[in-house]
């Protein structure tokens, strides 16, 4: 995770790589599902083989702590979807 | 939808607005599904209340016919959404 500025708001930003389209499209619907039970949502770029998330509280225009730990949630989808690839 | 360029390669690009994350979310999955129907694939950026959904073909770095109908077929995608939302 860096952190970057857009837009006069600084947010937290990974890129997360994949072998496939589906696999990204997959992880971003499994953020998804996180940020709906959290009632926190990210921004998600989903494209063939990467999938970027950044995470902000809209409220505060910036970064709270939860971000940081919502960031460490959407690292530990990552590795078992790679590893569903890898099996299958 | 418009025409943009992105690093040099010109895309179509259209936001869609919908009433929450949950919405924005289903639409992206639902896009995506046709994406490997087609085997064409869009970026798509998923934020609360909106995605934005860029066509290209990565082959020629730029628009093809089929962009244009994968763009119509994207549309098509849209009002079933918004429709579910409003009746539920």
């Amino acid at each position: 995770w860096r952190i970057v500025e857009k837009n006069g708001v600084e947010m937290l930003e990974r890129a997360y790589e994949f072998p496939d389209f589906a696999s990204a499209l997959l992880f971003t619907e499994r953020v998804g599902r996180l940020a709906e039970q959290e009632k926190h949502h990210p921004s998600l770029l989903t494209e063939w083989g990467k999938v970027t998330v950044w995470w902000w509280t809209h409220k505060i225009h910036g970064l709270h702590r939860n971000d940081f730990i919502m960031a460490a949630k959407t690292d530990s989808l990552y590795q078992p979807i790679l590893k569903d690839y890898v099996e299958s």
